[in-house]
């Protein structure tokens, strides 16, 4: 049986946690600041995902209300496909000890049971080159890779 | 000396025109519906884009003011690189009998520049691994191919 899990928006008391999590990430670890001067910027982000109703940041939570995983979901409008809106994730996580256990999994599947509730045509997502297995992950999942994501840093 | 474009926000008139961009390609052919039936969805997602501060439908008009290139930039609140907000582009056209003149790069420098008065982190898009050509251009311009873009169809 899978263990408990739910996957709730999260709150601003898991803030700690999900930044925690973001930087514990091989790629993270050059992004993310976990200095007190760097708490303003990410408690003003998390209120503007907070303030936006096509904005969510989701977080899985274990039996202990403890935070294991997160993502965010965006709902974006759009004038292709007919004018049908799209779902998009970002920023996928689980923490470092729970990998494997299907988390991933479970947090893909509800955001797809999201983005279907919404009525999105599709749901999109861009995964680095260097996260190893994580396409293959996606394209077990039922996703195509169909495109090349392009960043240009400012 | 390059043509006098303007890049404006797209305005109701420009609807039409945008909608016939977006079919007028191999790929959109099987996504666009220009019969009136098809109308309502795309009066619908663009009100929502108009209505949308952090989503904006951009229009390339030239010495005419007749559309001559499209783009949609979102603006995305998220948590990663330190609570830094993120641009991105999606329905890059350029009218089928106006390629080749630059008005795609100068569409993407706009955006850039828009991405950058904003603030962001940085700039992203997918394009799709068909759309041959396409993701030089992106890299001429400066973009990395960094990214395994992946979409699911609901």
């Amino acid at each position: 049986m899978e263990p408990p899990l739910r996957i709730v928006e999260a709150d601003r008391q898991h803030l700690g946690a999900l930044v925690a999590m973001l930087h514990d990430d091989f790629l993270g670890q050059g992004r993310e600041d976990l200095s007190d001067a760097a708490l303003d910027g990410y408690r003003a982000a998390f209120a503007a995902l907070s303030d936006d109703p096509n904005n969510t940041l989701f977080v899985a939570l274990d039996e202990t209300d403890a935070p294991v995983g997160m993502f965010q979901l965006t709902f974006l409008p759009g004038l292709s496909y007919g004018g049908q809106w799209r779902a998009q994730i970002e920023g996928v996580r689980t923490r470092a000890d729970q990998r494997g256990k299907g988390i991933g999994a479970r947090m893909m599947a509800f955001a797809i049971e999201q983005a279907r509730s919404r009525g999105c045509v599709l749901v999109q997502l861009a995964t680095n080159k260097a996260r190893g297995d994580a396409h293959r992950f996606y394209e077990r999942l039922g996703f195509k890779a169909s495109h090349i994501g392009m960043k240009m840093m400012l």
